[in-house]
């Protein structure tokens, strides 16, 4: 049972995921294939990147053909409903955090399947949470924000730490699971009304 | 014998692949290196971001390395020959339209040798056709002109919908490949001759 | 023996690749999570590249997490000695050298015990040795510097070909490799040196 609300709410994370992706395209102007396109790329990129990287194949939207088909329709959609998107912009926050969590469990679940080590594990987890978000920066040339904002990454690490570390210690997995999301959801939030950040390292000097 | 006239039009696309893109690298000031290096990740980077998400080894360029000395020499003459090469630029768009469409159908082709869904064809028809052309514009620091103009993707995927449907239909494969191509080549073509775009997304507010 | 100073060399190398990607993060104002994993992908992104492109499973740091450790570490701990490690920028550059020719021997040797012809084999040591550098200036949001300067590229094309020629040619594989390394080594040095670069292409016209 747990598996299905974990698949629903994997759903409901790639939507929101691929409509904010759509918002930022429209800051680039991109046009429409173009939306679709980012909006795909980010919501089921993290978790192309770690399959890719463990060889992990078929890749998940590759056996899930549809989950491009929403991916797509989501971010397509959002170019009629900007507006909506924009005044539900903290809820849109609140599922992008959902998401993460989500995500990065989901990607520790796959890593463990795979019989990896534990570094390996938290890893993947922050890879499927984190990395959808670079590609989406990259593709509209900016410096990843993900390296320079709001514990984000961090999230990912402590959520993964958490489940990872209580499933090895034998605990009930749907506890651990529910656990681990709920302190990582509460940091992101936490951490994104407090506006918390990683101390940065700011270095003026060139290396030649 | 329609294999092996694929299989030539396939050379010549990824020559005029390289060529174009070492304008773009001269364009960049790159060195002779960079020069060779990009026009070979443009010319076979579809090819292998297609080959690396469905986990389809050896890649074309592993399998075949002289492929990589075609496109290195053909990026490195334009070198030279940079002045002809602006002055057939019509020419070279009609080739590279030429290889969207090629690259396209083998894209698709790999994909339904390993019996993969419908949608999951055309879109390794669309990345094999594309994403050459988006590494080159990340290397190059742009946001990829594929994101935004000139139904270039979207001949791409009217060109593999086109075959991947008619194949299925049970149509004579080589008549469904001529006329794909053709459908898809004029698209592309009164596309460039008339300025057709897709409509964009003009996003303009900060989401936080 | 061999095998042990080449790891041995191996480790130095990634530190230092990890530390001089650590001031190219802190140039950004990176978070220290970016700043960590910005050093982890600059280190180990090129032989993850190689290992994905070749689809040889599992990749040096799925196998050996330990080499994250070393890598975040390495980062982090530059934060806390920028000052240090710009006074011995020689030394580092002396460092990347090294790694280069390293990276690339290591690289090579992956191909060809895959058996792999022998100009993917010099492939293989050249993505080794040079595209962690590329993705870390993709994420800085910059043209890749390998595209631009100092031979750097060609230095490992030069003593990865030595190799592979040599061992080919039957000589002992110690001693080609050690020629191979120390004529790339001497080759960087000269290069940074006397600021030799490879001619550049410059072209200013647009294509369309």
């Amino acid at each position: 049972m747990s598996e299905q609300i974990l698949h629903a709410v994997f759903l409901v994370a790639i939507t929101a995921e691929a409509m904010t992706a759509a918002l930022a395209a429209g800051r680039r102007s991109m046009d429409w294939f173009g939306v679709a396109m980012l909006g795909s790329i980010t919501a089921l990129g993290g978790g192309s990147i770690r399959d890719v990287l463990l060889g992990h194949y078929p890749l998940t939207w590759v056996a899930h053909p549809e989950y491009l088909v929403i991916t797509s329709g989501a971010a397509l959609a959002t170019i009629a409903i900007a507006r909506i998107v924009h005044r539900l912009r903290h809820a849109f926050l609140l599922l992008d955090a959902i998401g993460l969590v989500v995500f990065t469990v989901i990607g520790c679940n796959i890593a463990m399947a795979m019989d990896q080590p534990l570094l390996i594990v938290i890893v993947a987890g922050m890879i499927t949470g984190c990395l959808g978000g670079v590609l989406r920066d990259v593709l509209c040339n900016d410096v990843p924000l993900l390296f320079r904002s709001e514990l984000y990454a961090s999230v990912s690490v402590v959520t993964g730490a958490i489940y990872v570390g209580g499933t090895r210690y034998g605990l009930p997995p749907e506890a651990v699971m529910l656990t681990a999301m709920t302190i990582g959801l509460t940091l992101r939030l936490l951490a994104l009304r407090y506006n918390w950040n990683m101390p940065t390292f700011v270095y003026t000097r060139d290396l030649h």
